[in-house]
């Protein structure tokens, strides 16, 4: 991996910016990577769909925004209207099942995964889909080990829910290395 | 106000990361302005001084990163060391009387506040130390307004603990217009 370029987009209350600063920590402290992790708020920031960008990379970043990422997650439909587009041609569109049901055809892989169905099912909090979307982007891409992910839970959430996050990461390890063989 | 350029600088667990998520939001959701706010995580990120940036702006923000900000608030002696270069000639730095012991003359205006000795005798909770930094930066620039600020708290903190963050807001507030004055 040279560069990874990211932006995960959803609705304000999935915690899609926590996933994003829980994977620049984990690639900056336990591999050993630089990493810019950033959100615009522009006047669109009223309408409800919230974004939040990543980048990855061994070597200096000079620009944080990653204006046409190579990985794009959507996590609600209205992010996904918005945001489809910026994908960068040949790259990888994750979208959940339950809440992004309508696609367009674009220039990219497309991967629809059961995230929030599962972390229904098997764990039961919906809080967690975060960290769920997060191990897949992990098992798809293998930006950084899920290992990395799962210290830097260890180290910020409180004692009593890193349980259940634990589980959300595997969980979405599994389903995201699942999708990428 | 034009634009406002800030970086908040601090230990990992203090909380910086949020204020300037929180303050970012204010000023979009709340007060018709735009913003940016973004963490470079680079080697010097495994020393253990955070840092985190936000610029808030009437207009478009083109470059995300407060490379000279005119307001700096370091909250421990490690991140005032390794950052107090940074402040534009003229700004305003902002020390915590107890974290920052020893500083060198520099050509902004110094503003040390003892804001995690006021929390901890009048809210007893160390954990809102960094919503009471949000207040007094509030109180000293007017950046946004601080109702604007107790907003986002009301939707993004959970209830139990809402109260905690509004005397913690309103107690910096009070600071930052003291020491404006």
């Amino acid at each position: 991996m040279s560069r990874c370029r990211m932006v995960f987009s959803g609705s304000g209350g999935q915690g899609v910016i926590t996933a994003a600063i829980i994977l620049a920590e984990a690639a900056v402290l336990w591999e050993d990577l630089v990493a810019v992790q950033s959100q615009s708020y522009g006047p669109e920031a009223r309408g409800g769909a919230t974004r939040t960008d990543v980048i990855i990379s061994e070597s200096d970043i000079h620009f944080p925004k990653a204006n046409e990422p190579n990985v794009l997650v959507c996590l609600t439909q209205e992010a996904y209207n918005k945001f489809y587009t910026i994908i960068r041609p040949g790259g990888l569109l994750v979208t959940d099942t339950r809440y992004v049901k309508t696609q367009r055809k674009v220039d990219a892989r497309q991967v629809e995964l059961p995230l929030f169905q599962r972390v229904m099912e098997e764990i039961g909090k919906p809080i967690v889909l975060n960290i769920c979307m997060l191990g897949a982007v992990v098992g798809l891409t293998r930006v950084v080990k899920p290992e990395s992910i799962r210290k830097v839970l260890k180290d910020r959430v409180p004692p009593e829910f890193f349980d259940i996050n634990a589980r959300a990461l595997e969980l979405g390890v599994a389903m995201g290395r699942d999708a990428a063989s």
